[in-house]
């Protein structure tokens, strides 16, 4: 079976996050300045080919700690739904 | 009245991502071969201090157009939740 993982990895709320900071410094010289407090991860999408959602569950918890998310600096969390 | 955005940033369906492309081939040589079609993007959260949900999606919406998305390169998404 074919599944879509949508995968959110984001900075530790603990962390500064300076590429989020900037990016809150340049929305109020755009006049926005109604924001704050911007925090900037990523967005990672994928397909699986797994023979059920918990296996597909598994490959993407696994791909996640190996590779896509920095335990140390990062929090993860991710949706699966067959596609 | 404060808001929380969440917002997703990713690359055109149509367009190469070779971040992506590099990631699922070390997913592959971390033996998750069953993964394909990784695409890689941001997200994005910030607080949004608005009248109503209204003008708080439309805050979010120019933050999008003006600086958090390149529109000739990617498409964005977001959601927006009283906080």
């Amino acid at each position: 079976m074919r599944f879509t993982a949508h995968i959110n990895v984001m900075p530790h709320k603990e962390l500064l996050d300076p590429q989020g900071k900037a990016v809150t410094g340049a929305l109020h010289n755009l006049d926005l300045a109604g924001i704050q407090d911007v925090r900037i991860g990523k967005r990672i999408s994928l397909q699986l080919e797994a023979s059920d959602e918990a296996t597909a569950r598994t490959m993407a918890e696994e791909a996640c700690r190996k590779l896509l998310a920095n335990p140390v600096m990062e929090t993860f969390e991710f949706s699966i739904a067959a596609s």
